[in-house]
């Protein structure tokens, strides 16, 4: 049965253990992995990779989509053969490492990395593992869950590993469209102009020549994590649709909206299950992720077509979907992680892009990487593909956390991910503070308005009053008092 | 003469005055100018504006394309009559208001006001003064020397001024190619696949019932100031073309190299001088601003095209381009800036993107806006347009300063325009540090090696390892330290 999804019969004899194909992968090698947001990643290759015992030293760079599952990244940290990884992890073992320095880490846009790759600004890819549903019979892969950068890799890698994975069905053919930009500097455009066009094939290019092993698994991705809406989450959440309301409303936007897009969570998964019970209709999605809220909608009729990188969900979702891929396949569609996420069709088609801050400051700049400036969290991610280039860039999240004692509104953000020229919106439970047209100490005063905790209200307003008096200037700052929210915490638990 | 510049026979009429125009802009109004780099600007209405005695309260909102000429924002500012400004400006005069706190400023990417009208997430133009050099049978315009927002206020702004500049020669038709994007929700790709591709209209659609008064002027653009290279920007010059040079032997880029863009400034002309002398030929810029050194460039055959949004040179290359059009025309073109500097189109190009920053740190984050994080110098303009979305994102300035009292290499920058996400190569009198493919912890060690002054190579490396020693974590910090040498810089005049 499973031999049938090797369509290319000249590959039948590829076919070996995880350990036979892992064994492929050398000392210093850089290998490229399918995977994005915990889909369609090597479930049998990388893991038995993990466990191998090769002589010292052994270490490789290892570049993904995105975030693999079942903590693969914990495994290959654990086994220390990490030398870097990029463009973006979410394993609490992984951060560990790379946060004590004995893995590099590379936070990359999540649609660089191909260009990166393309462009010959990173060392080449010396084998790739892609996750497959099967292989055409001319050699080319359809993929499973996720695109990310299995294309690119593919393309470049001398050699290449195929996990064939069996849970995932092959009607899944067709979910998919593949398409590549030109190398420089002959590139074309990339002619989408609405999240529901296709422009490419439905299977990754591959040349059969390249395949050194191929595996087969019947592991399913890992699930979501799905936390349900709880009081923050629905109060931010209700806060984004009411500011949806009113722009309707004014007449800027329509009950359509536009394209939306929203990193994956908790709160952008209150925020989509919010439209459930709106006025809004006939939505769309251009994001890199679906998740268990978009299958929602896409059920209810509100949302009419997702367009992304990755089907990310529940046990219970999933079996919704590939048990019903045929209701699905017109409505969804699954692009490369360079196009789902490239800076000029975000702004070509106006997306509304939500995503989630670690903290922000009082006059708007995003930090969504790093504890206390030094400690990276999961990294950037798509959110600044999608913040600098969207029709409107919001950012949210809870306005203090662990009892209180941390203020998630800063005088200074302690990293910059997204700067005050890219953020148009911030929400917290406290409430909306819409920065547009304002100048930094507008932004301030609304943002100490609407969104900090009450607990901290008074200290942000009397650091932005005593920045004003005593220095002046175009967005006021004490620096030598700027950090002292953070380095308080660290010196005695809280902000306060 | 002059007359014969309004070919729209229908608004011979409309001819007035600078002071009789200038009454038509009224307290409370949105009024958008042409002028983008000091070219194209309102010589005479603002002026006029600026002079004119008003009964109190009298202010406005001044937006434009870029920086003006003729000290006319410190004019304005000094008349105390704007609110608010955006999206760039250059004037010591306008600076001081901003900074402290008498005039808001919205520093806006360049490539984003017009969006922002357009959407009506900025309040509307009431008015509009436009620079242009004859208006056509049909009430459109032809500009000057820049095009800027100016396609964007001939379309929304209620009513219009036009300023004819009859310094301008009426064969500069021809020179602008005029395109917009669509709104939203059917907005079309933008056409361009190459620096020299035209689009669009050779003049700016004008409903000539908007038009309130037609003004003639013969006031030159504000000459550039071009200071010649020194040793520091060619040191910086060199570094990088030897860098280029190096790519090309890699065989990652040809003789060709990628699109040019280049900021304004001294070092921006330095380098494109450098390639004066160089092996690359055939080359081609897509840039916001055409300077002197571009003209020296198309003369000599290196440079093939050359794309922008308007002409900044000095009087003598003023004379050289404007008493020889014919010789240029089709060599340059000039855009609006939302398409000169649209995200899209910088990565479909692969444009190689070369700016100025005031300061960066030892990861790689650029301030290329604020002094000591607070005051304001000039504005982010088109450096995070192109920055974000190039081939090679390039950032140069001075490893130190006032008698090397200033490092311009720092533990952390006070303000960040340019995150380490978006920064590829960082370049100082001292060296070059290529950041491609490097983790935050070897991205400093590499800064440190290449780009530091040496009075503070010590200082910077002692505080990276302290960071690395007692904080540890993917971007090892010391938050109580990070801005000590800006601290010591306010109270003893030295960073050292």
């Amino acid at each position: 049965m499973q031999y049938e999804r090797i369509k290319a019969t000249q590959l039948l004899d590829k076919v070996t253990t995880a350990e036979e194909a892992a064994s492929f992968i050398k000392h210093g090698m850089v290998v490229g992995s399918s995977g994005f947001t915990k889909a369609g990643d090597s479930k049998l290759v990388l893991d038995a990779l993990a466990k191998q015992v090769r002589p010292d030293p052994f270490k490789i760079t290892l570049v993904t989509g995105a975030s693999l599952g079942h903590g693969m990244d914990g495994k290959l940290a654990n086994a220390g053969i990490l030398a870097k990884r990029m463009p973006f992890q979410v394993d609490p073992i992984l951060r560990k490492a790379i946060n004590n320095g004995s893995v590099l880490f590379i936070d990359q846009h999540l649609s660089e990395s191909a260009e990166l790759l393309h462009n010959r600004n990173l060392p080449p890819v010396d084998i790739a593992i892609i996750e497959a549903a099967f292989i055409e019979r001319d050699g080319s892969l359809v993929p499973t869950t996720s695109v990310g950068n299995s294309v690119t890799f593919a393309a470049l890698a001398k050699q290449v590993i195929i996990e064939i994975n069996t849970k995932v069905p092959e009607e899944i053919y067709g979910l998919h469209d593949i398409f590549q930009p030109e190398d420089y500097p002959h590139r074309n455009v990339i002619p989408i102009v609405a999240p529901e066009n296709r422009i490419g094939r439905r299977s990754i290019r591959l040349d059969p020549q390249k395949v050194v092993a191929i595996v087969f698994s019947d592991v399913q991705d890992s699930p979501a994590d799905i936390a349900p809406p709880d009081l923050k989450t629905t109060a931010i959440a209700q806060h984004l649709l009411h500011f949806f309301e009113q722009e309707v409303k004014k007449g800027v936007l329509t009950d359509r909206l536009l394209p939306l897009q929203a990193g994956i969570g908790k709160v952008a998964n209150a925020v989509l299950s919010g439209f459930q019970n709106s006025n809004f209709y006939d939505l769309r999605m251009f994001s890199e992720v679906l998740q268990d809220s978009t299958f929602d909608l896409l059920d209810s009729g509100k949302l009419t077509f997702a367009s992304a990188s990755s089907i990310t969900v529940s046990s219970a979702c999933y079996d919704r979907v590939f048990g019903n891929l045929q209701k699905y396949k017109d409505r969804i569609v699954l692009r490369p992680q360079n196009i789902s996420n490239t800076p000029g069709l975000i702004r070509r088609l106006g997306v509304i892009a939500i995503n989630t801050a670690i903290e922000f400051d009082i006059y708007g700049n995003v930090n969504s990487t790093h504890i206390s400036g030094t400690n990276i969290m999961n990294g950037i991610g798509g959110s600044g593909d999608f913040a600098r280039n969207a029709y409107l860039s919001i950012f949210v999240t809870q306005a203090a956390s662990k009892e209180n004692q941390i203020s998630h509104v800063l005088p200074m953000v302690s990293h910059v991910d997204h700067t005050e020229h890219d953020v148009d919106i911030l929400v917290t439970d406290v409430g909306l503070a819409d920065l547009r047209g304002l100048a930094p100490r507008e932004r301030a005063q609304v943002i100490i308005d609407h969104c900090v905790h009450p607990d901290y209200r008074e200290a942000l307003q009397s650091y932005f009053e005593r920045a004003k008096q005593e220095r002046g200037g175009h967005t006021p700052h004490l620096l030598e008092e700027a950090f002292s929210w953070h380095t308080r915490f660290r010196e005695t638990g809280s902000m306060k």
